[in-house]
C-alpha cells in the first residue's frame, strides 16, 4: 500500500539485527516497506516513540533526566538535532503494523515454563500523590486516644490499597512505593504524610473503579482517625491494547515453531503503547530469568532469544501477506 | 542538716523568682540551705542536670545541637567555662529534696479542668530503629501475590504498634514517627523500610512487655509477608519515679489552697529525672492551653501560673519542716 509502512519492528537488547539480516541473506523483499526502529534508551522513557507521535514539545525536551542533562541536551549529546524533530513525525494510519520484541519483566513465562508471551496490551498507569494531614504532637505527652497520627492513618491506607487491589479477579496491580512522614522525628507524632499511589491495568475503567474504592476506604480511615486525605494526579498513561489480528498472527507463528504461548498484559510501559496511536501493534515476550530487568542481573537464555527472533520473523512475514 | 541542701527548686518559663522573692520579702529563712537552679535551655536536652550529675563528658560536649554549635561551643557562647564543669558536680545524698514546676504538656489538666498535676514520675523512653527487608521489584510486572513488599509489612507493623500499646490499660504511649522506604519511587515495590519505634511508660517492665508483644506481632507479619524485621536500640531513658513523700506534700499544699489535683506521669523528659539520682524529687504541673509546648502558641493562664508558684512555695515550706 502506497504511503503505508508495513512493519516498524523493534527488537530490544541487541536482538534487532537477526530478522532483517535473515531477510537480506535470503533475498526476501517484503511487499510492504519495512523499517527497523531502534529507540534509544527506552528504559529512560518513551522519547523515541513520542518523537514519532510529534508530542515531544519544549516542555518534554526541557525535562531533566537522571543523568543531570535535559532530554534536549541528551539528544544533542548523542549527535541528534532537536530542531529537526518535526521531520520524523508520522501520521495516524501511515503504519500498517508495528511489532516489538521484549523480555517479559514479571518472571511469569520463566516460572510457568512458557516459551512466548503474546501481549494483550500495555497497561494503563495512573499515579497520584496522596497527602494525609493529621496533627503533629509530642509523642510523650499526647495520650493514645488524643492523637491525630497521620502515619497511622497512612499505614491503614497502604493496607487498604493492597486489600482493594487484590479483592477482585484480574492482573491489576497497586503499589505505594514512596512515603515520607513529617516532621519525621522518633519523638514526634507525624502531622503529615505524603505517599505515592500507583494503579495499573489493561482497562482504564477498572483503574478508575479501584481508585474510587480506595478513596472510599480512605474516607472511612479519615473519619475514624481524624485526618484528611488529598489526592493529586501526577501521571496518567492510558492503556494501549494490542491489535487482536496481530495477536493471532504472533500466536500462530509461535505454535508453528512448536513453541508454547500465553496471552498476557504488559505491566511495564513500552514504545508500542505510543505506536498504537499510529496503527495496529503487537508485542512478543520471551522469558527473562527471575523477571529481572533494568538491572545488571538481567538475563535471557540464548534459546529463548532465538525463539523470540524466529517468532518475530514468522509474524512479520505473515503480516506482510495480509491487507487490512 | 549539714552538707545537705534542702531544695533546689526550678521553675520554668520565668516562674522561678516569685517564690524566692516572697521568702525574701517576708524575711523567711529556711532551715535547709535553699538553691534556685535555672537550667539553661531544658528544651534542648538535660545538659544542666547532667553537669550536676557529672556525666557531661567529652562525647556529650562534642554533640552538635540544632544550632549547628556543639554543646561545648554553646556553653562557651553563653559565657560558661567547660574546663570547670567538674566543680558543679553534686554527690548522691547531698540534696535533701528537689522540686520542679512545669507546664503540663499533654493538655490533660486543661481538658479535665484540674488546677495542679502531681507528677508520679518521668516516664522511661525506649527507642529502636526497625529495618524491614523485603524485595524491591518492578511495580508493573510483579503480580500482587509474588511481592515481598517491605512497605506493606511496615504498614502492618505501624498498626500493630498502635494495637498492642492500646490493648492494655494505662497511660503508656507508642509512636512510629519516622519512616523511609527504599528505593522510594512510585513505580518500584519497596525492598526495604527503616522506621523508628518509641515506647514510653513509668514502668520499665511494662515497656519491655509491650516491646516483646510488638515483636511477636512482627514475627507473624514477617512470616505472612516474606520479609524480615531487625531491631537496633538507639536510646533508653530509664523511668524516674518521684518521691511518694514529696508527692503527698505537693498534694496537701495544693488542697490547702483550695486547688484540685491529679496524680499523673510526665510523658516528657525533665531535669527532675536526672536529679532523682541525687535525692528525692517532686514535680508540680500547671495547665497549658491545648498542651502545646516548645512552640510559639504555648500559653498558660496567669491564674494557673500564680497557683503553681503558690503550690511551690507551700511545698517548699512543708519540706523544710521535715527531716528524713
Amino acid at each position: 500500500m502506497i504511503g503505508r509502512h508495513m512493519v516498524g519492528n523493534k527488537v530490544q537488547h541487541q536482538l534487532h539485527t537477526p530478522v532483517a539480516q535473515t531477510l537480506a541473506e535470503n533475498n526476501i523483499t517484503t511487499g510492504h516497506p519495512l523499517e527497523v526502529c531502534i529507540f534509544q534508551n527506552e528504559e529512560g522513557g518513551l522519547i523515541g516513540s513520542e518523537a514519532l507521535l510529534g508530542i515531544l514539545d519544549d516542555k518534554a525536551l526541557d525535562r531533566v533526566s537522571n543523568s543531570g542533562k535535559t532530554i534536549r541536551e541528551g539528544i544533542r549529546f548523542l549527535g541528534g538535532d532537536t530542531s529537526k524533530l518535526s521531520s520524523v513525525k508520522r501520521e495516524k494510519g501511515s503504519i500498517a503494523a508495528y511489532l516489538e520484541l521484549h523480555i517479559e519483566q514479571g518472571g511469569t513465562l520463566e516460572a510457568e515454563h512458557v516459551d512466548i508471551g503474546v501481549v494483550e496490551g500495555i497497561v494503563g498507569i495512573n499515579q497520584w500523590e496522596v497527602t494525609v494531614e493529621g496533627f503533629a504532637n509530642h509523642a510523650g505527652t499526647t495520650a493514645m486516644n488524643n492523637r491525630r497520627d497521620a502515619l497511622l492513618a497512612a499505614a491503614k491506607f497502604v493496607e487498604a490499597v493492597n486489600r482493594v487491589v487484590t479483592s477482585v479477579p484480574g492482573r491489576q496491580v497497586g503499589t505505594v512505593g514512596r512515603i515520607q512522614a513529617f516532621p519525621g522525628a522518633p519523638n514526634v507524632i507525624p502531622g503529615k504524610v505524603i505517599l505515592s499511589l500507583e494503579l495499573r491495568d489493561l482497562d482504564a475503567a477498572k483503574i478508575q473503579m479501584l481508585y474510587q474504592r480506595i478513596r472510599g476506604e480512605a474516607d472511612q480511615i479519615a473519619q475514624a482517625s481524624k485526618v484528611t486525605f488529598d489526592y493529586r494526579p501526577i501521571n496518567e498513561n492510558i492503556p494501549a491494547p494490542t491489535d487482536p489480528r496481530v495477536r493471532t498472527i504472533i500466536d500462530q507463528s509461535a505454535k508453528e515453531l512448536g513453541l508454547t504461548t500465553k496471552q498476557m498484559p504488559s505491566g511495564a510501559g513500552h514504545d508500542a503503547q505510543d505506536m498504537a496511536r499510529l496503527g495496529p501493534v503487537g508485542m512478543i515476550f520471551i522469558p527473562s530469568i527471575g523477571g529481572i530487568s533494568h538491572a545488571p542481573k538481567e538475563f535471557s537464555r540464548p534459546k529463548d532469544i532465538e525463539n523470540g527472533a524466529n517468532v518475530l520473523l514468522g509474524s512479520l512475514l505473515k503480516l506482510d501477506d495480509v491487507n487490512w
